[in-house]
Order: C-alpha cells, then structure tokens, then sequence
C-alpha cells in the first residue's frame, strides 16, 4: 500500500533532554508539503556535534524533544508539491547545508554556504516555522542525489566527517602536492591525501595506530603535546625548519587554533578551522602572525557545495578514490545508539568518523 | 674629485633618544663593503613607522642613536666587491624588505618577504654586526633599480606607503573588479583602485575631503565611528546588504583589526592587515568567524618584491596608471623634518602619505 500522501510511523532516537539518552520512539511524519521531500534513512553516522548539541551548549540547539543525526544516507518515498530533482527511489544524502542555487551565496561561485533556511534549520522546523520531523522530511534543495549503487551504510559518512575533511585540505587550503601539513586532534586519511608529510597532534596515542592506516603512503609525525614542556607551535616549526605549509583545526578547542595558526611557516602557511568551539569562544594571536604572511581561514562541510559536489564524491567512493570503510570503526543497530554516543564520547575512535 | 672608495661626510637628521626632536648632524659614511652599497639620498618621506620608532616602543628600534627613514629616493654613489646588479649613477629605492633571489622565501614564489638580513635590518647594522650607516649604505639584494625619469622626490613614496597599500589591495586581497572594500583609518586611492563602492572609516572628517581627490570613479561613503551607539562592523554589514568582499586595517588598532574582519561578507570576505600594532597586542574574533569563510590575511609591504616589481610600479607612475602626486600633502627641507612629524603627528594628514 502506498504511503503517499499519509501520515507514516516510523522509529525515531528522540533526545528529550540536555544529557538524556536517546530514547527510541515511534513517531509520526506528516506527509510533505511544497517543495519538501519525505526520505526514508537507512543509516546515519554519529558525529560529535550531535554529542555538542545533546549536551545542551549549543546555543543552536536548544529545542527539545529533537532527533538529532545529520550524516544520513537514505531513499526518497515522496515528494511534495514542485520538486522536481528528485523523485521517489532516488537515493539521497541529506544536506546541513542546503544548496538552492538561487540566492547570492548560491550563485557567487565563491563558497558553499547559502542564504536559505538557515534561520530555522537550528530549531529543527522548516521555514513555515512548522515541523514535520525534519530529519524525515527535508527540502528539496537539502538533498543530493546520489549513485544508487552506493551502500548507504557507508557513504552517510560523507554527509558530515569525511566530507568537512577532505573538502577542507582540497577545497578551503587547495593544498598542493608536497605539502607539508600539521593537524591537530583528527587525522582525516582522506583529507590530507595530497600531503607529502603529516604531522598529527593528539593527546590519546591510540589514535596514531589507525591514522597510519588511513595515510600508508605518506611521512607521518606523531606529536602529544603532553610530551613537550614547549608550545607545540614551536616543536612543529623547529621540526619543519620553519612551519608547515598547512595546518587544520579540527578539535573545536581555541587554544589549538591559535597553536595550529602559529605551526604555519611564514610568508605561505594557511591555517584551516574545522571544529567547532564552545559558544562566545574567542581566537586570537598576534597581528604579526598574519603580516608576516599567514592566512587564517575556516569551512563549513569542507566548502563542499552539496547538491553540486556531494554526488562525485560518491562517485569517487565507488571507483576507489576516495576512502570511505576504513573511517567505519562500529556498526549498530538503532536500538543501540546510545553505545554509539558512548563510544564516540570515550575517545578512542574520536578522529575517525 | 672621485668620493670612491673614501669616508664621505654627509648630513643626516639623527636621532638620539626616544621623543627627542631630530638633530641635523654632519655624519661620516664608510664606503660600501662586499655586496654593499653607498646611495646619495636625495629625497624621503615620513612614515607612521618611524613616528613609532621615535616614540621609543618599537621593540625593533631600540638603538640609540639612529638614523630614520626608510621611503627614500637616492642616486648610487659607489659599490663594494662584487656588486653587479647596479652601478654608480643608478636611480634607486632602498628597500626594507630584501630580495637576495636565493633563500627559500625568495624561491617559492609565495612571497615578497625575504630570509636574509632579517635579524640585524632592525637594529640598523650590517650583517657582519658593525655599521656604515645603513640609511647610506645598504645591501645589493636592498636596492630596487629604477627608471632615472622618475623624480626621486615623488617615487619615494613607493619605498613604503602607497606600495603597501597598493599590493595589499592588488596582490594580498587579489580585489576583482566591482568589490566592495572597507578601509579603516587611511584610504589608499591607489590601493582601492578596482572597487567599485569603499567605505572609509575614520574619526577624522577633515581626512575625507583628500580621500575625494584619490579615488574620483568611485562610489564612496565615510563612516565616522563616533556618530554611530553599535559596533562599527554592525553599521557596515547592515549598509553592505552582508558586508564587504575586502577590507583592510591601516591604523595598527587590534580592536579595528576585528572590525575589519567581522565587516567582511559571510563566505569569500576577506580581511588584510597592513597596520603595525603595538608590541604584545593581540587581535581576537570568534572563529565562527572563519568557519563561515571570512578570511584574514595580512601583508608587509604589499607582498611586492622590491627588486623585481618595485621598477614596474615606478613605470606605472610614469605611464600616469598609478598616482602619487596626490599623496604629497607637504614639502620640506631637511633641516624642517621634525615639522614633517609634527605635522604627521597632528593626524590633520595621517592617511595621506
């Protein structure tokens, strides 16, 4: 029997509470209206902004009950009023940036962002100010529209992680084959992939073991800061004679961007901002760092334009250019996401997802 | 009677402590060593720079007493062994940023800063540590050869202030034709030169009538900080429909420097900082900031290579595609050039020169 149309139940992990575990719910979707397109998910990876929002301090996120997730992989089952780019059976990655192709973001050629719905989207309800489960019912212009022959269960991992990775080191720094990079707390196998030598920093030295996996034919440094009685920015430039030629941010933490920008060599490095800092955090550094001929930047989704872009790189998963499985550390079902969260929160896999 | 080769007496207005008016003295300059050389000045402008060298804060220009200036225009008088690239008779700017063509900032293709020198340039010496004058006497690799047609008492100002501001705007923000640009605290006609609409920021009015003459074609709007109650970069956001695509910090004031960067449009803005802050200041932002793609950059003199593109910006002013006319608010002789600073220290011209 067709759904079109109805009403549907479906199971959602529905967070009531700042901290609460996830609890599974039956819930149901309202059918979607215009220009809204009803995505049945099958599969969804964890990220720690979801961790970030569950503990109640994104100030984004503040509107509970929600159902958190943003790195879907799912199949339309169908659409609302004049969408026409997608249709029912289309296999789709939803979109935390959406792509509308219409407003001035969209049409500068000079950024990934874009004008719509960013006013509502934090507040989980669609621009009517109304709601519909978003995580079910997304628009239009929230979707790419992927190769069907690609394992949802794999590539929901570039709706968020992989993607911010990989697009940040090829898009946002354009990094050039020989570089020499620093990262600091994720080593993304993918996102460093045109580097000559990398040099991770992170606290857990159980991460080291599979970033070497990620990156087997490249240089690879390992620094824990806590092994240094100097700013790690002054071990990586006397390691470099002079600094790297690019350095990301991927922890969220604002003394590491500060030590990430000051790892660049002068006249050249770049310095990328991934991760996501505490509300009203502030960077800084001296003045000097960026006449001297640093430059500071930062993406979002890697500058990864979704609608556009999103499709070949799922294209590049499937014809192996890109590495997608070994990111995948545990699989569960979604009675247990809560262990998802915990082992996320642990640690020990932080950085590959 | 041939000066080669001898100790030459010449003027030089010194200065022999910090705040202490400048004294004309008749000086001794030892002739030019290995790969030096020895310029007659015939004329230079004042810079900001050396108003904060005077004031005795510079942590770089702490050696009493010194010889200031550093926008000159000279003739060669004689070289030292093995110099080549230019000859007694030569029309020359002095450099402050080197180009020896060898180190690796010099090779990579991503700069105009240079390796060399760097460490005793700022205590007014040569590299071997004793002392010819170096306001007389510089390095080869400090010398741009220039077009003899060209009045030394006009391209002068090329040695520093409209060079900065001129690559800041042509090469370290790349400006395409049509942006929209901010300027806080000093408009470079020159440098603005490919907006289409600027928006000078300043709390002096009187500066604006100049800026007028500088940049004819251009639609212009001054903002005066004092008349508005919210923070400068909220005023232009909301007159920019988003913010500007550049903007640049002239001043040296880290809390102008965020403003500059948070005036910038969300997704390709970008900031460059071309002031000289004081020593330990900090500049600060949130990094959402640059996640959402500002970007923020700075440049020393303009990211121009003085050898090789210096002569073509003096070609430029020749051909009347760059002015420098317009900048000369005042003329003096040597023995008035403390009536040069006091009148760049009344801020009546600041911006200007």
């Amino acid at each position: 029997m067709s759904t079109v149309g109805q009403v549907i139940k479906c199971k959602a992990a529905v967070a009531w509470g700042p901290t609460q575990p996830l609890s599974i719910e039956e819930v149901e979707v309202a059918p979607p209206k215009k220009g809204e397109v009803r995505v049945k998910l099958f599969a969804t990876a964890v990220c720690h902004t979801d961790l970030y929002t569950l503990s109640g301090k994104d100030p984004e996120g503040v509107y509970w009950p929600i159902i958190l997730g943003h790195e879907g992989g799912g199949i339309v089952e169908s659409v609302g009023e004049g969408v026409t780019s997608v249709q029912p059976g289309d296999h789709v990655i939803p979109l935390y940036i959406p792509e509308c192709r219409e407003c001035k973001f969209c049409k500068s050629g000079k950024t990934n962002l874009c004008g719509l719905v960013r006013s509502t989207q934090g507040r989980g309800i669609m621009p009517d100010e109304t709601t519909r489960f978003t995580v079910k019912v997304v628009l239009e212009i929230s979707l790419a529209k992927i190769n069907p022959d690609a394992p949802l269960d794999k590539v929901c991992l570039l709706g968020c992680g992989i993607t911010t990775g990989y697009g940040a080191a090829t898009k946002t720094a354009d990094l050039q084959p020989g570089a020499t990079v620093a990262v600091f707390g994720l080593v993304q196998g993918a996102a460093v992939r045109k580097a000559s030598k990398i040099i991770a920093i992170d606290k857990n030295p159980r991460k080291f073991e599979y970033v070497k996996k990620l990156a087997p034919n490249v240089e690879l440094t390992f620094l824990n800061p806590d092994d240094y009685d100097k700013p790690i920015q002054q071990v990586i430039v006397e390691l470099t004679d002079g600094g790297v030629d690019a350095s990301f941010e991927c922890v969220g933490n604002v003394g590491l961007m500060r030590a990430a920008l000051e790892s660049c060599h002068k006249g050249w490095g770049q310095s990328v901002i991934i991760g996501v800092a505490g509300a009203g955090e502030e960077i800084c550094t001296r003045p000097f760092q960026l006449v001297t001929g640093r430059v500071w930047k930062g993406s979002a989704f890697g500058g990864i334009k979704g609608r556009t872009e999103l499709p070949n790189l799922v294209q590049d998963y499937l014809s192996r250019k890109l590495e997608v499985d070994s990111y995948i550390t545990h699989t569960f079902g979604i009675n247990d996401i809560n262990k998802a969260f915990e082992v996320m929160h642990s640690g020990d896999w932080r950085g590959l997802g």
